[in-house]
């Protein structure tokens, strides 16, 4: 690392950032954060990631890199030690499999059944319980997604303990139901206690306030 | 492969599908091929792919592995020759988010720009134009987009080839229109020219029918 220079923009609530700051802090590699402001976009966010003018993004020696699961495989190619990724190539397929149904199905649903109101938020709620359960089944027998330790998928589901937590108080969602879903209940606790995880979360007052106004931005306006 | 299985349930003009036709064809892997009747769904996909119910799945000495993106990771990693995957962990990574970008952006946005009406229509066609015009960059100063060999991004776009072009028959698009976009034109002619692709882009009446029809399903209902 001594002439390398890694920078990470993110934010600090961002699912998608999260899993970047857990990736490096598990290879032990050290970087530079750039909290952006989301609404007020920083020209360099705009430059680094012109197509989709997100975070995070990953900056090694100059060289940008955006969308999370592309990240965390850079991460896991370029440093090798404690892998996050299986090695046999179905077992490995089998991780990407879900990561890309947490982003495609499994996290819209969440979020639309946050936003979304009447019959549609019926519908997302029951969609999303629906997603949470395959996830669920994937933790039969294990104490982590990866195993016995962390790996690609675990961090691809981690902003589900703090999001869940908040989004049950505020809707009554119901998602980190203990009865409901006990393995991925059990998994909260083990993922959240876990030595490299522990005080990285979002803080979770903090968190209740953003999807508050969130929330209150798409109601629908009020009838007079 | 003497005692090894390998099967692919597919649709002869998925996208999705075609990409791992070309990919086990790149990499001369024979495989059992089954069609899939998609309004009418066999007990076979829905039992190895339960969580999308869709085409592509490739099952591999009796293990189902979903998504195409994931089963052409799949490929690369388990069979090593003729490579589709640039070795060097920044350009995978490129090549990974423009697949991600395809899929996520690329293919909605020339899907809306097919079925949409009005004003929504219009909004579609300006954003297909938008994307087409990102992987047009990405073009610059080669022949494919795996450079002078035909790689990963290449297969996930090879669908623009036939399709556009029904696409800009029916609706007037003017998807592969050589003027508006060189680079993806003179691609577009050596991507199907090449001797590996060649005889296996889908039948373009075939898809003519099949889009006319799907797009009738769309149409508002006729005021009487």
């Amino acid at each position: 690392m001594a002439n390398e220079q890694l920078k990470v923009l993110g934010l600090w609530c961002s699912p998608f950032y999260l899993r970047v700051l857990w990736a490096l802090k598990i290879k032990g590699i050290e970087y530079e954060y750039i909290e952006e402001d989301i609404p007020n976009k920083s020209p360099l966010l705009l430059q680094l990631n012109p197509v989709h003018k997100k975070v995070p993004v990953l900056v090694h020696n100059g060289k940008p890199i955006s969308e999370s699961v592309v990240i965390l495989q850079y991460i896991e190619d370029t440093w090798k030690q404690n892998p996050i990724l299986p090695s046999y190539p179905y077992d490995k397929a089998v991780v990407l499999f879900w990561a890309k149904f947490c982003d495609d199905k499994l996290l819209p649903s969440v979020f639309d059944s946050f936003i979304k109101q009447g019959e549609d938020k019926k519908e997302a709620v029951a969609l999303a319980g629906e997603n949470i359960k395959f996830i669920e089944e994937e933790l039969k027998g294990k104490k982590f997604f990866g195993g016995e330790e962390i790996g690609f998928l675990d961090l691809c589901l981690g902003w589900t303990i703090t999001f869940f937590s908040v989004l049950d108080e505020i809707n009554g969602l119901k998602l980190s139901d203990e009865e409901r879903f006990p393995l991925l209940s059990a998994w909260m606790d083990n993922f959240s206690n876990s030595p490299i995880i522990k005080d990285t979360l979002p803080d979770r007052e903090r968190l209740l306030c953003k999807l508050r106004r969130m929330q209150e931005a798409f109601l629908p306006p009020a009838v007079e």
